[in-house]
């Protein structure tokens, strides 16, 4: 009996270890934080300590119910998950919280937790810090007549800007999705280590990358659609991962209130001047771009397609003014931007769609619908990804090098 | 009885209206989440989603429970608070979770929720965002040789930094406590608005700013007293606001174990000259100052007292080589730093001990004891504050003002 008991042990024993050697701690935990972790096969282990709970749940992809130890330590293994950021959240007993092991992503309008399956370091090469020249990525507070309020953005500034106080440089405006902020291409999107790759690699000119965030109200105005479930309770029911892009539309189709006039009065009024009066800014349409993901796609198009003497490259990734289904016409669609091809092509010399395979065929339609009307653009597949960050990365690294030539 | 129940709902809703007029949400809330809120006598109302819970506590202070409505949101109004800002977390059925409608602060080793409790505009006016030029905070990459590791340090570098380019700067090292991590300063100390304030006033001179991690250790070295409660389930039954400072002491004494030597390395071999090379530094160790809170004040004192060919400035907020009890004799206490009181005044311009009021006399009889051996150093204590980040930010306040006269 009593060597059972001892064999049972070291059976245990030999199963955890080789268990916790499989499993690599996320890069996104917190400190040395071990969970959640990840096997070779991309399937994920969490674990939560919640002694007294009777039903906790993963919120990660269609969710996971997790099971209760004898130690109170909750803990599930998941199926294979798609490579690259998810957001993620904890139900305990019926609260939709934040995983305090990982650094928290702010998406969907409260913060998630977050989890980066890897890809292999030759697929994932291009967002990984490297022994190249860093740029920097600064806070710039800034007051903003339009909103009444105090602004910040986030600014980077390429690796020789520095050590070459002569240059001036062409600049980015970059924009995050629904329900995130200012934040989420740094910390989501690493558009700092993808800048400094592709500048180093000679693939991409050294630009100014300026990230605001695309909630802009007036004072009195209805900003419920930007404040996202972090507002109400409601929401909360729905998973973080279904946050950014599509959240928009499970949020009471408050995208139809969207019309994203006042971010573009604010940042054609106090964003554009402050960066261009506190950086060393090449002046003039040929040299600012902007782009955006989801919500900020379309953003991105509502600006620039009715301000094309300031823009000369658009970029939509998984979001734009069109790939929504509805019938397109060319006179009218998109306020009209397209109505004369011809001189559209001589104003914008790159439009960008693009999307993740797993997101449907809207936007290759779009595309498709553009070019029968004459209407230069690339289209941008990422393969096997969804509406997540891993398609945007892989977005601006296929966007990035198009500009400024 | 129709009549009754309009009645029932108007005074519902007034009652509602009425509380919610005088409960103002947290500056730290995400987006326009309404709750956490505070009301004029700093007493503060959570709330919680939570509709199966069975109990549900928020940690802050000595902890509250909240009730449970028939919505199934748990709600508690707390005793009035401190003012300053306070970690805080969530127990929902046993499990100790971050609020995901604040913004995420990491401290004692995860990530926490935070309320600020708001002080009188005129005694918070120096941490608060005005119209002053601003400086700029950017994240610094860099590569570890000592450690093998890449490191990322935040700098900030002040407002006529960009538009003076031949301009070079003096350098404060300021480093956080335990738990924590190189963005606690910007965050949770609002560092950038205090020196831009400052500087604005004359009061202190434009100097950079460089606040990376203390957590060091080299391939192989037990990091574990860097790595707080993330690291393992057992500390997490802690509450957050015991976090730094007082984290050591309960960690079963893994500050016996802290030595920082490899942090010193780290920063003598990768730091200072990462940023001596990327920015215009004023050279010299009358142009290098050094401080921390809590364990960063302790390893600023371990790492100046024994390199004082370096460093001319030292502070210690919360934290020093002193001040833990015990007998202090000045020719062997700090490794016997003080033993030559004449030697140490002359290359120790300034020697900073700062310390809330609600922290006991140890730093004060510290600074005592020092007093009477001989050596010149500046007490500051913060009148009605405890180990927390009003403490240290009213540290910063007064002793930047001392540095590089």
């Amino acid at each position: 009996m009593r060597s059972i008991v001892i064999l049972a042990l070291l059976n245990c024993g030999l199963c955890w270890a080789e268990q916790a050697g499989d499993c690599v701690p996320s890069a996104l935990n917190v400190s040395a934080a071990k969970y959640p972790c990840i096997y070779p096969d991309n399937r994920a282990m969490f674990r939560v300590i919640a002694p007294n709970a009777t039903k906790v749940r993963v919120r990660i992809g269609s969710g996971f119910d997790m099971t209760k130890g004898p130690d109170g330590i909750w803990t599930v293994t998941t199926t294979p998950l798609v490579v690259g950021f998810h957001y993620y959240g904890l139900e305990v007993d019926g609260a939709t919280v934040a995983d305090p092991s990982t650094m928290a992503f702010f998406g969907s309008g409260w913060l998630n937790s977050g989890i980066e399956i890897p890809e292999p370091d030759t697929d994932a090469d291009y967002y990984h810090a490297k022994d190249v020249p860093h740029g920097r990525v600064s806070e710039q507070s800034y007051y903003s007549k339009v909103t009444g309020r105090w602004r910040q953005a986030f600014v980077y500034t390429p690796p020789d800007y520095g050590s070459n106080p002569k240059a001036h440089y062409p600049v980015l405006y970059l924009l995050h999705g629904w329900g995130e902020d200012e934040t989420g291409w740094t910390r989501q999107g690493h558009v700092d280590f993808i800048m400094d790759n592709l500048i180093a690699a000679g693939k991409a000119k050294p630009m100014i990358v300026v990230m605001d965030n695309l909630n802009a109200v007036k004072p009195g105005e209805d900003g419920s659609i930007f404040a996202g479930r972090g507002l109400v309770p409601a929401p909360r029911s729905a998973p973080p991962t279904a946050g950014p892009g599509r959240a928009p539309v499970s949020s009471g189709g408050g995208l139809a209130s969207f019309t994203g006039a006042t971010f573009t009065e604010m940042m054609l009024t106090d964003l554009v001047p402050t960066v261009e009066r506190t950086y060393r800014v090449l002046p003039g349409r040929e040299n600012r771009a902007m782009a955006g993901l989801s919500m900020g796609g379309m953003q991105t198009f509502l600006t620039t397609l009715s301000n094309l003497d300031k823009f000369t490259y658009v970029g939509g990734f998984s979001g734009s003014c069109g790939g929504r289904g509805g019938s397109f016409d060319p006179k009218t669609s998109c306020n009209g931007a397209f109505a004369d091809p011809a001189a559209f092509n001589r104003k914008v010399k790159v439009l960008f769609l693009g999307i993740g395979s797993a997101e449907g065929p809207g936007t290759k339609n779009f595309s498709d619908q553009l070019t029968q009307a004459g209407i230069h653009n690339v289209y941008f597949e990422s393969p096997g990804t969804a509406h997540e960050w891993l398609t945007w990365r892989r977005c601006l690294k296929d966007f990035a090098p198009r500009l400024f030539r």
